[in-house]
Order: C-alpha cells, then sequence, then structure tokens
C-alpha cells in the first residue's frame, strides 16, 4: 500500500490523520493518503496568496510550463490510467481515455495562456466623449479554491487547474475523497514541469471539514466546483461576493425522431448510458422516442446494450464497471424499485452484484419518479415517448436540470426545432447528450451550474475584464 | 397631487393601499403611488411569465418598439427630468443629463436587439470529431426581476429594462419606493410605443415586501438589482441558481499624480465628487494626492469647489441640491464627526441644514474611519496622501470595493502602471472614477458586484449562449 | 423632362455638356443631367480630399446624419420608387422594397459608425516582451471612389456611401450612366440631412472618361465598385496599391435534391429567378436537379413562372419588367439561340419584345453554352440534372464565379454537405441563392470579387486596422 | 560543396541546371542548387493542386504536423542559424534569434489551425428573416504561391509556409534566389514530420522565370509574397482576381519627442537601425528629433552607434555584417553621395569595404534625397528635426510607405496623438519601427502591402468565410 502526501508550497507534506483509499473493484484499500487539518489548509491558502502576491508567471512561462505538465502526461499515461482505474473502478479502457483528454485540456490551457487579451470600447461614439479612448485588459483573480469530484479524478481535475494557472492564478485544490491519488499525481507533473511553488496545492480531506473552511477563507477569490446542485447551491449561498463556476447535475435528455436513423440512434445511445456505469454528469438517463418508432427503438437499444461487456474495470475489453461505491449502487436499485411500484416496466437490467449494477432500461415512466425527475447517477435508463415533436420538447423541459441534451433526426427543419428550444447549455444532433470535447464551451442552465468549462471559456471566468478609458488632450 | 398606478400585463391597475412620494427639496408631498401586496406581485410575475412563454417578439419588433421608446423620451425630456428633481431632489441640469443618457441607454438596446449572435466553436479540431462541425446560439433567459434604486430613477431602470427587452424576456420592475414615478412614467412610453403586454411590469414597495416575494419567486429566471452591497448579497444568497446582476457600492478613489496637470485635476475631481451630492456609484470619495503636491491640489480643489452652487434642486444652475433624506444626511454628517473625534481636518463644509450638506472634504484621514473604507453615499471626500505610486496604489486597492477609480497623471509608465494594477472594474486616465458613458461595460469587482452594465454586456448576461453540435454524415 | 445637376463640394454644379436618361419602358427621356468633365471629376476628387482632411466626423455625428437620411428616404418613399421604375425599369413593387432595403443599410452604417473598435493584442505573451501591451485601432482609408450600376440603383449606392461615411471618409460617387438621377436624390438627402460639405459628391459621365480619370486619381485611396467581372478586374491592374472592394459577377447555382420539397422549391426559385428580369447579381441562373424529381420539378417550375405577370413595370401588380435596354436583350436572345444550335430545348420562353424579354427556361444545356457558364444577367435559367450530390456539386463548382448558391433539401446532412463544399460567399439552405438581407456579409469568391459587402463589413474594409504597442517601464 | 535537391510532391528532385549559392561574407560558393524550369513548376503546381483536391488534413493533424516542425527547429536550431549566416551573411547572433522567432512563427500556426471558425450572423433580425439562422464557416483557398524574401530566409518563409498548412492548403514556394538552402532545410524538416505529399513544395530559380511562371499559373488561389513593392504592384496587376498578401516596402520613421527618455532613446534607435545591416523592412531609416534635444541625441545616438561590432557575421559577437551583395553595398553608398551632394552632412560612416557597409549617419538631408523618400536597405539612418509634435507627423506621413513605425516619449498625450496619426500598419510608443513578435499583426498602408501576417491574421486572409443561410420550417 503505497503512502501519499499532500502538496502545499512546493512541499510534500504529512499529517497525522489518514484515510485509506479502497480500489473501487475489489474494494480493498490501496493507498493511504493524509488528511488536512484545518492547519494544513491555511498553509495551502497562505502559499497560494503569496505565491500569487509575487505577480504572475509571465504568459509564455505559463505556457511552457503547462506544456510540459502535457507532454508528462503522455508519458505516464498507463500508470494514470491504472491509478484512475484502481481508485474509481473506471473500466481501463476508459481510464486511458481521460489521460488522453486531460492531456488535450492542458495543452489547450498551455495555449490559451498566450490567448488573454481584451477589446477596445468605442467610448468616442458617445456624445462628449470625442477625444477619448478606451479597451479592457484583463487580469487574473487571485486565489482559485477548486473543488472536484470522483468521476473524471484526472480530467475535471485539469479542467480546474490548467485554466487557473494559464490565467495567472494561484489554485487550492480538495479532490474528491475517493479519488484523491490521481489528483497527487498530477501535483507531482506540475512540480517536475518547474511550476513556482504556491500556485497549485493540494489538500485532502471530507467536503464538511477541507471544503467548508475553503468556503469561508475570504483570501480565495473565486470557487470552481464540480458536484451535486445541493453542495453547489451551498457554495454560491456562502461565499460572499466571491466569482463561482459550478458544474453541477443533469438527467440528459435525448430525442429519437421518427425520421432518425434508429440503428445508429440505438447503437450510440446504448454506449453512451452506461459508461462509467452512468456516473457521468451527461449520460444519457432519458430517451424520448416518437411512439412511431419506439418498439423498434426499444429492441435495438437492448440489442446494442447487450454487447456491452460488464465487469472487471481492470480488464481493458470492459465497457461497464462498478459504480463508485455499494451505497450509490443500492440507492440506485431503490430508485429503480420506486419507478416499479409506480408502474414502471424493466426491460433489461435492474439488479445488482456489490456495486455493480446491471445496465439497466425502464419504460412506462413518468416525471412523479426520481429515476426521471432526479439525476441516477447509474447505468439507469429511461424510455419516455411523444407524439409530436414539439410536445416531445415541452416535455423534456420539464427537467430542473439543463446540461447537455440531443437529438437524432435525418430532416434539418426538426434537427434546429430541437436545437433551438430544448433548454439545455448544449446539445447534439445526431449525437447523445454525453458528447464532450474538452476545447468546447460546457456548462449548464437552469439548476445545473453557473459559468462555463473549456479552456478558453474558464480563463474568461477566471480573469476580470477591466475598462481603461484615457482622456487626451492635445500634445504638448 | 397626482395620483399613479401599477403597470400590470399592459393595464393600469389601482391598489388599496397607497403611498406618497415626497419632494425631495420641499419635503412636502407631491404624488400618491399604489402598493402592490402579494397579488399584485404575483400578477405581474405570471403576465410576464405568459408574456414570455407565448413566445419572443422578432428582433426587429424589439429595436422599434426601444426605438419609439427613445423618441418619446426626448420628446417628453422637460416633463421627465422634473419628475426626476422632483422626486430624487436632483438638480435639474443634472436631471436633463439623465433623460439625455436614458435615451442612449434605450436606443442603444434597441439596436442591439438586432446584432445577438452566437459564434462558431472548431470542435473538429478534437481528436476524433473530425466530421463534426458546431456553433453557438443565444436565447433569451425568461422572466427578468429588477430592483433599481433612487439615484437615477431613469437611467439606471433603462439599463434594466432596455436590455431586457432587447434580449427577448419579459420584466418585472421594482423601482425604488422613494422614486417610483418616473418609473411608471417611462412604463407608460412603453405602453405607447406598443409593446405587447405582460412583457415589462411595474410593482411598487419596500424591499422588505415587494422585494423579498420577488425574490422567492422561481419563475423568475435572473434578477438585475443596483443597490447596497448588504441587499445584493442577500439576493445571491436567496434566489437559488438564478443568474445574477448585481451593481453594488463603492468608495470611488482617485489619485493626483505628481505629474499630474494640477490644475485640471482639481476642477474635474471637485466637480465629479459632488454631482448629485455624492449619492451616485462613482463619485469621487478618497482623493490620494502624491505628497510633492498634495497643499497645491488642496488649495484647487477648494477653490474649484468654492464655486458650485449649492442649494434648490429646481434651480437651473444648482450644482448640488439635498440629499435624498435628512435621515441620510443625518448619517453622513455622524460618520464626519467620528471621523474628526479620530483625527481628521475639516478642510471645508461638515454641516448641513436639513438634507442639504454642504460639500465636505476631510483630510488626515485613514482607513479606521468609515469615511474612507465604507460608501459613504453623500457629499464628502477624503484627502489622503502618498510618497511613491506603487505604495499608493497599495493603499487604493485596500478597499473591500472595486467598482472604477481614476489616475490624473501626463506620465505614460504612471498611467499605465495604474491602469493595470488598480482594481477595479474601471478605470479612467485623466478623468474622475465618475466617468460613464452608456455604451462602456460598467460593474466592479470585489465587493462592488457581479456582472456588467452597458446594453451590449447586460443583453449577453440576460441570454443563454448555447452550443449546437452537428454529427454529420456523408450524403444520401 | 426634369433636370438634375452634380452635386460637388455641398453645392449642385451644372455642366455645358448634358446627356438624357430614359424612361426604360416608354424608352422616352425622361430626365437630363449634366457630364462632368475632367475639371468636375478633379473638383469632387478634390473636394473630397479637403474634407477628409478636415478630420473626421465624431462618430455619434455620423451616426445622426445618417440616421436622419434613412428617416428622409422614409418620407420619400414613392417618389423615390418611382424613380427607379422610370429609370432602370424595375418593376414598382420590387422598387418600393429597395427603397425599404436601402432604407436598412442607411440605418444599419449609422449604427455601425458608433461599434468601430479595435481589439487587445497578446504582445506580451511573446517571449521578451513581458513588459509590453498592445491594442489595434481602426481609422479611416481617406477617399473613397464609388463606381455603381444600374441595377439597384439606390440600395447598391448606399452599401457604398453610407459604411464610407459611418467610417469617417469622404466619398466621390460615379453611379451608372444609365441610372444616375436616384443617386442624385440621394445626395439631396445627405444635404438635407446636414453632411459636412465634401464628405459626398456625385459626379456622372461613363466608365470611359469619368471611371478612368478617377482610377487613376492617386488622391483616392480605395475604390468601390459593383459591376462586371471585365471592369474589375481593370481596376485592380490599374489602382497602384489601393484598397478594393469588387462586387462581381455571378451565374448562381441552385441544387433541388432528391430530399428537397418540390412544392416549395419550385415556387420560391421561379420567382427567384426572374425578379427585375434576371437583373441581379444572385438572381438564379443554373438550377441542378436530381435525376429522380427532375420530370416533377420542371413541370411544378413553369406552372409557378406561368403565375409571374410580365408587362408595364410601373403596374404595381407586374413581376417580370422589361431589361435595361433593348441591346442588351437582343444579347441575351443570341445566347439563347446559341445554346438552341448546341442542343439546348426551350421549355419556356425565348421570344422578346422590345426590352421585355419572356421569361426563360432551358434544358438540355452544358457548360459549353454561355447561359451556363457565363452571366447571363437576363429573364434566363437553365435546368440540369445530376444522379448524386457529391457530383451535383463538382459540376456546380465549375464555374469561375462563386458569389451565391443554394439547396433545396429537408435532409440535414445533404445541406450540410452542400453548403461546406459549393465554392460561393454565401450557401442558402431551402432557398434561392438570391437571397440577400443588409446586414449580412454578402461578397464571392474565385471571379465574382473582393471583400465584403453589408456595413459592418464594409467598414472595416474601409478602415486601416493599426496596431499600437507600448513598450512599459516602471512608473516614476 | 554541398549538393541540394527540390522539393516536389514529397520527393527530392534534381535538375539540370544548377545555381551556386555564395558565402555572402566570403563570397565563395558554398553550396549548388537546381534551378526549376517550366517542367518542374508545372509539377510543383499539379502535386499541390492534386494533394489540396484530396481534401484537406483534419486541423489536428495539422497541429501535430506544425508542432513537430517546429520541435526539430529547435533540434537543428544551430545548424539552421549557420545556414543562414553563411547564405545570408547574417550576424550568428540574429540568425539564431531568426530560428528562435520561426519556432514561434510555426508554433503558433500550429495551435492556431485548431482555432479556425466562423461566427453566428443575426438575419433574423432583418424584417421578413425571422425564421431565418445563418452563420459563417471558414474554408482554404487552394494552392498558395509562396514568393520569400533573403533577408529573413526562414522565418519569412515560416510566416507564409505555416500558416498555409494551418488553413488546410497546399503551397509551392518560391525562396529568394540568394537564400534558397534554409528553405530547401525547412522542407526537409516537414518531410520528416510526415506532411502528406504535394501539400509544401519549394522550386528554385529567378523571379523572371519562375516567378512569372508562377504568377500566370491558373491553379494557384492566393500569393503571397515579401519583396519590393514594385515587384508587389506587378503581382497585384497580372494575377486576376487572385487572393494577395504582400509585405513591401518602408523607409521606417522614429520620433524622438522633447519628452523623451533620450538615452533609452539613442540605444534603442542605434541597435535597431544597423541590425543586420539595415536589411529588414522595419530597421529604422527616418529619425525625427525635436529641435530641442536633437544635439543631445545626434550624440547619444552616436555613441551608442560605436559600441555596435562590425564585421565578420560569423563571429557571435558581431551586430553589422555585410549587406547582401556588394552591388547592393555599392548602391547605398550612391544614394549616400547624392545626399552629400544635395547638402547632407555624413555624421557618422559612410564608406564600405566590399559589401561590408559601415553604420551610416545623416543629417541635413530632406524629403528630395532617396535616402529619405525611398527604402534605402542598408544600414543608412537620417536625422531630420521638428519643432512641434503635430507638425512632425505630418512631415513623417509624406511618405509614400506606411508598415511600422514609432515614437519615444513620456508623455502620455503626445504618445497617443502619434498612435493615433501616423499613418502605418503598426506604431511603437517607446520602442522603434523594428520591434516584431510573431503573433502579432504585421502589415502596412499606403505601397507598403496588403494583407497582415502573424498566423492568426494570415490564416484569416488564407480562408475564405462563407456564409450559411438555413430557412427553417415548422417540424414536421
Amino acid at each position: 500500500m503505497e503512502d501519499f502526501k499532500l502538496y502545499i508550497d512546493g512541499q510534500w507534506v504529512d499529517t497525522e490523520e489518514k484515510a485509506e483509499v479502497l480500489d473501487k473493484y475489489s474494494m480493498e484499500p490501496y493507498a493511504s493518503v493524509p488528511q488536512a487539518s484545518e492547519k494544513e489548509v491555511d498553509q495551502a491558502v497562505k502559499a497560494a496568496e503569496d505565491a500569487y502576491n509575487e505577480g504572475p508567471l509571465p504568459p509564455y512561462e505559463r505556457f511552457k510550463i503547462l506544456k510540459k505538465v502535457s507532454e508528462l502526461m503522455q508519458e505516464r499515461k498507463e500508470d494514470l490510467a491504472l491509478t484512475i482505474t484502481k481508485e474509481a473502478g473506471k473500466p481501463l479502457k476508459q481510464a486511458r481515455t481521460e489521460i488522453d483528454r486531460a492531456t488535450q485540456t492542458v495543452e489547450l490551457s498551455a495555449e490559451e495562456a498566450k490567448r488573454i487579451s481584451g477589446e477596445g470600447v468605442p467610448v468616442e461614439a458617445s456624445p462628449g466623449s470625442e477625444n477619448r479612448m478606451a479597451f479592457t485588459i484583463r487580469v487574473p483573480v487571485g486565489v482559485v479554491g477548486a473543488i472536484s469530484p470522483f468521476n473524471f479524478p484526472m480530467n475535471l481535475v485539469c479542467h480546474k487547474i490548467a485554466p487557473a494557472i494559464a490565467a495567472g492564478n494561484a489554485v487550492v485544490l480538495k479532490p474528491a475523497s475517493k479519488t484523491p491519488v490521481t489528483a497527487l499525481k498530477l501535483a507531482s507533473l506540475f512540480h517536475e514541469a518547474g511550476l513556482r511553488k504556491g500556485l497549485f496545492n493540494v489538500v485532502i480531506g471530507s467536503g464538511s471539514t477541507v471544503g467548508n473552511q475553503m468556503m469561508q477563507d475570504e483570501r480565495i477569490s473565486l470557487y470552481t466546483f464540480t458536484g451535486s446542485s445541493k453542495v453547489g447551491l451551498k457554495l454560491k449561498q456562502n461565499t460572499g461576493m466571491n466569482k463561482l463556476i459550478l458544474e453541477l447535475g443533469n438527467n440528459s435528455p435525448v430525442i429519437i425522431d421518427k425520421h432518425a436513423d434508429i440503428d445508429k440512434a440505438a447503437e450510440n445511445t446504448a454506449a453512451k448510458s452506461y459508461a462509467f456505469a452512468g456516473q457521468t454528469c451527461i449520460s444519457v438517463q432519458r430517451l424520448y422516442v416518437h411512439e412511431e418508432v419506439k418498439k423498434e427503438f426499444e429492441n435495438k437499444f437492448i440489442q446494442a446494450l447487450k454487447k456491452l461487456k460488464v465487469g472487471d474495470p481492470n480488464d481493458p475489453d470492459t465497457d461497464v464497471g462498478p459504480m463508485i461505491g455499494e451505497k450509490e449502487a443500492e440507492a440506485a436499485v431503490e430508485w429503480i424499485e420506486e419507478a416499479k411500484s409506480g408502474g414502471a416496466t424493466v426491460l433489461h437490467g435492474g439488479t445488482r452484484k456489490g456495486a455493480l449494477l446491471e445496465p439497466t432500461v425502464l419504460t412506462d415512466v413518468d416525471e412523479s419518479m426520481k429515476v426521471v425527475s432526479e439525476e441516477v447517477f447509474a447505468p439507469v435508463v429511461s424510455i419516455l415517448s411523444f407524439s409530436n415533436l414539439k410536445e416531445g420538447v415541452k416535455e423534456v423541459n420539464k427537467s430542473k436540470y439543463g446540461l447537455q441534451g440531443g437529438i437524432f433526426t435525418q430532416n434539418v427543419n426538426n434537427a434546429f426545432y430541437a436545437a433551438r428550444n430544448v433548454q439545455v447549455g448544449g446539445f447534439m444532433v445526431n449525437d447523445s447528450s454525453q458528447y464532450r470535447v474538452d476545447l468546447m464551451p460546457y456548462g449548464g442552465v437552469k439548476e445545473s451550474g453557473w459559468g462555463k468549462e473549456g479552456p478558453k471559456y474558464t480563463i474568461e471566468d477566471m480573469t476580470e475584464e477591466r475598462l481603461v478609458v484615457m482622456n487626451l488632450d492635445d500634445p504638448s
């Protein structure tokens, strides 16, 4: 069992209190990590504040360090992927993909560090301001407090840390307490790449202690968080006038139109519904299928789903592995049972073995059931139907969430009708809600969040745009 | 005494409970307005929601209506200016300027209604996404709840309503309870311009009743507020995951560098410190003067200030009129007294007659005094000194606020050093913090607020940007 | 018969030599205009240069004048439309539409005058430039020489003059010699709106005299021209390193896919092929129809075309009037005959009466025929067929032109395949090549031109973007 | 003596005719290169056209190849720098800098390949277009013909090739006949990095043969050229309606204001006037010095200039080496003599030894002299004076050129007055005209050129922006 340390002010710091990290498939402890007390959190924030106050690294320096980190990430790819598989239970092939994507995230952030700039503002076009000129500049916000989830222990951390560094900020990160090792390994890459001490710090602990302390620290200027809507709201309410980036829950909808290519739609949605056991913010949860094609779609969907390999995440062929914990799997089964007792039919799956929940398909469901209206975050999909696209879109929009969605259709008018009317942050035509590439703007509406991820967009959120107006006189 | 009505769903609505609006100079009632009860607030929000759900007006229609309102505003300029002078006690010439600026605000919003668009997103540059293309679209947020202050009863209302309409939203406005009449007159202009019923509604009442009810109404998607940092924070904490635009307090700093043209600096800052009795978010409050020029500056500042005409706001020559209420003037005097007992010297003013507080200049002050560290919102200016620009900037940045600031200097390096390092949303070179034209981005950092005003920028905040990704196949 | 004068330096100037302007339907003279000699052209350019050198009008002043012109244009709409019908032979309802569109062009230019600005350039992100900052500013180019065509005597003049004025330039206009009166009436609107003398000048004469003289005048900084590719090329070759905006020929293609709604496609293309007797740069000339739907489309197209009213342009119901001259109509018939002798079949039309050419449809045509490969600029449409969309697009792209094109299809993949592969400046999905609104970027590739029209885009072309780099030192 | 080959269609191609490349310091031949005949030029263009027609490389592939080239460039830095020193006679330290800058150019182009996208166009804001939506896409132009100069045999080649590849185009390059070896070595880096055959081809020969043939080849869509204004004009006149990027001559001005820091100004301008023997488009040629500081500046300038080490470019300490040929040095001396006979005083230098011309300073000069009005392209600087900044700027603007310029001043108003009024593409405050970093937009006005360099900007010029308008119906 390997021992890890916190990373504070460029040092590896040990503490008295420790926690074990479980292998999520065997449920055996496989690593030990220190738990930060109030002291270490304070040190980390102070280190960040001091590092920030020294003045920002030059943009080209930020570029070089982030570029180096992205290269190191590819060099250590296999080790990092195995770490994810161990501590998150994510199937290995998906873990490898995550490292590739994280590499992109850091590489893009590196490049964006060289592209931060303001714009002209034509104040001279205002009556009485003829002799003036104005432009904006972008300045870093200061210390960023980052709190990250278990489901992408590397890439969602990178989406927070890399843009923060690229923008000229300092960061304190609290990774998910179930998956802290990947984050510590990332810190070691930054260390190796030569990042100035204090600009990136990692503290480990629960949300109720470390998270709460961070939330109340006035030296932090911006919080970036991915997680539940409940905790997101708490952050909004308890961090004064600080800036926020919140990526929260979703119950992602995909529409199957009567003009769809049903084979492709079934194949695609089956794969995108169960990746990482449905534990991603945008895995397909609600399928709205046109009644004329519902039967056909259901059959093909179940056929496709049966091809998925379920089981040991260490097996490189596995598609669907365990959930993050047995408790979580139990809760999902409870929601399935609740739906069944409300009239739902289980078309496939519905049973679990430990943390391993079979890919599950429900139908005859409605909005009153949690599997439809709440974020299930498990390999559970519900099929609903509609008879007319406008009505279908209205149904989709009843959700309190709005992160991403999609439609399958060959018809250009239907595609654009849905794109313009489904209330989400991102909408896919002939693809599932689960599509994400790291350069794109990503973020939800309604209770799904605030602000955008994607390095270019996060950097905008992690800098202040200041207007400078010159009141110009004649030359002398 | 004229009687006014609420404006709900395109109708003028009366209520049982009434409130009197005082002439702020004579302190006599001059108008009577209805007070909205829970029922009217609910009706207003429902009217807005229904109007929004009918679908947005076409952009060119929004343009035409707003353009018409801007023209009507100029036609009724004198009446509207007199209304402001009456209910806000604002000197008539400043009230006229406010109508001209509000006209600009509405005209710019009209034009921006035709300029709402998204942008391309190069998802095809991500490995594996070669066959895709993507772009964003901007969609209205829904119902906007607007809460506006007394100090610009027309222009700060227009900065909320006009962009909201331009963006395709519906609005419920609660104007300041001391200055509701101007807002109702604005509603009548929209009515006359032919705005579809329900898209703009005005309810009147106190923050603790009407404001609170609006804050809890889940049908409202975005709140836009100008006022105190305290109330702003309350809104952030109590409006779920709703979007926010908050324009809050400031204690605006201006630096007088040793390289400044002292005559111009004195003349300019004296005028900009006392306009509308210091009751604007960006009126000069803290003057940081280089020690080498401090004496000279003080003399010239007081000379300039003595030229200001103080008194009846109805007199078209008056520069400085009464504060919004006697209570507010008393509070300002208390803060002056507190400063004096802490060692401050009064260089000019310091006394009041009713709501009329003499333009006041203090020196020998420090950060422990409220006149320096809090927003005084009265005709009270403090002069501090510094011996070195870098140190001066550090002092300036100790404030918890950061709306706007300025520097007077002829030196190009000093001008840019200050512009790049003073922590504010807007910074003026050779001008006071008080510079604002309505097309520019306006908004603060730290406790001064969230989001930006200026029609183009507010429209961005009042729309959601949705990503649409097309997964494209070969043609068939 | 009304007499008109040139407009030079704010004065109405007469000359000895005169030319008659014909009513294009009756072919009777209806107005007399002076012909500019070398002297008047020189005066006009000098007036423009002097006016420019006085310094640009403030942006808000430009806005106000252009706004006023757009309002006057609506006030005089009927007179202006009748002028176009008279001197261009354009059907009255299309002439009225032209005035409405010209109003938009001027109004948009007015608004864009307030939106000219540069952008930040992050030079500090280059190694060694850490202490620098940079931004761009936009400055007017100087004197603009505008040469405009007969087919939109008002709107295509406005697309040149209004952005030039909005950008802060001075202009010398030579309108088409067959339609000079509309341009002079436009000049009178600018005069009435109070434009400073010299900023807009109109000279009249032939391309071979006045045009040539303008081409050689070194005081002109930018030429903007709409007309034939031949003259466009001559301008490029003979104007030194001057800037150019050239809107030249096209033989506009529209694809009718097998997935199209054939009724809509036929209705739309029939109307868009013959408007103003096919004398617009983007009227449909080549129809590429999928072989499976060719017969159906042909029948419906001819049915739709038979509903068009042909004849006297003064009749408000007329859809298709005379061509600009009998010579031009003769030339079109010659091309039709050439095609017939090469094997083409005339499905409809093909005969003329004076300048009035019947709406004509050809099939069995190929690229070797002028009606296909050259710009016909007459009410003549050719129908070609294809068996596979990829091949169809290849055929379309064989043209030397590339202004605008379109496709009719309900299929989303086919729509985007065509949009991404047809080589044109603008491509319409489920609409004809002829779609244009005045705010959009408009301009072709290949031999169809250089630069873009649309006020926002033309202003970019009519200003220079200058980079300003500040090398900043420590404050002193 | 090393033998090199042409690079066509991914092959190294030999020809019968050869030319020797001279070591520009020893004037001994040091390499032999093939001369392309008509056949090889035709093959190269055909290879490019075919490669383009295969369809563009995916953007991420372009990124990877260009990134690899930038890395190889750093690996081979010393060899490449020595090649430049040999064939261009450029001092070694400047040659090393050139490789570093070229690395930046290629790296930036790599990154920009992932950032090509269009924008939304709000056509729905036009009356009658409410049901439409529109956006633009960017498509490559096709085959690019690149013709490059001797003075930056690597970096100015990279500014053409790298953005062309990044944009998805194919290129045929004709490097300067005096410095072809560096270009061939660059081709070998692209070859090694795995660029698809045909996308980059190098042919060698004189402008009058190879250049002319390229100019007439209709398969080339865009020409990019750096060189004399005379040849640039010829390209404009002889390339049909093809697109152009032309970086031409300049006689770069720098203003020394009376508010300048004279020490810094003298030090800086002395270094920037003579780098690479004044043979860069933006080396300082005209110094406009305020009369009050002229004597002081002259003294300090000459003092600074005396510190420059003149001589063998292979010596790593050399600042000023030989000119590109003896003929060119002779011509410069002739111009100096012409100036002297017109009354000019030589403050320093004026004599040559072979191709080595001493750094030369003239004063008492005027515009009638070639050293002032033409591009001297030699280590020759003229000092002029002015008594008032506005007048000084007028003098500066009399030039027919307008690439870059600068001012030294501490005064903010003077700095901005000059920046807003000097007619150039780029203007430096407290720096010389010679400032360039590769990310910035670079290009002149007046006879200094067309279009902009800098990867981001060149990619805009090397792509077409196509508007796509969707005419949308109700869903079905």
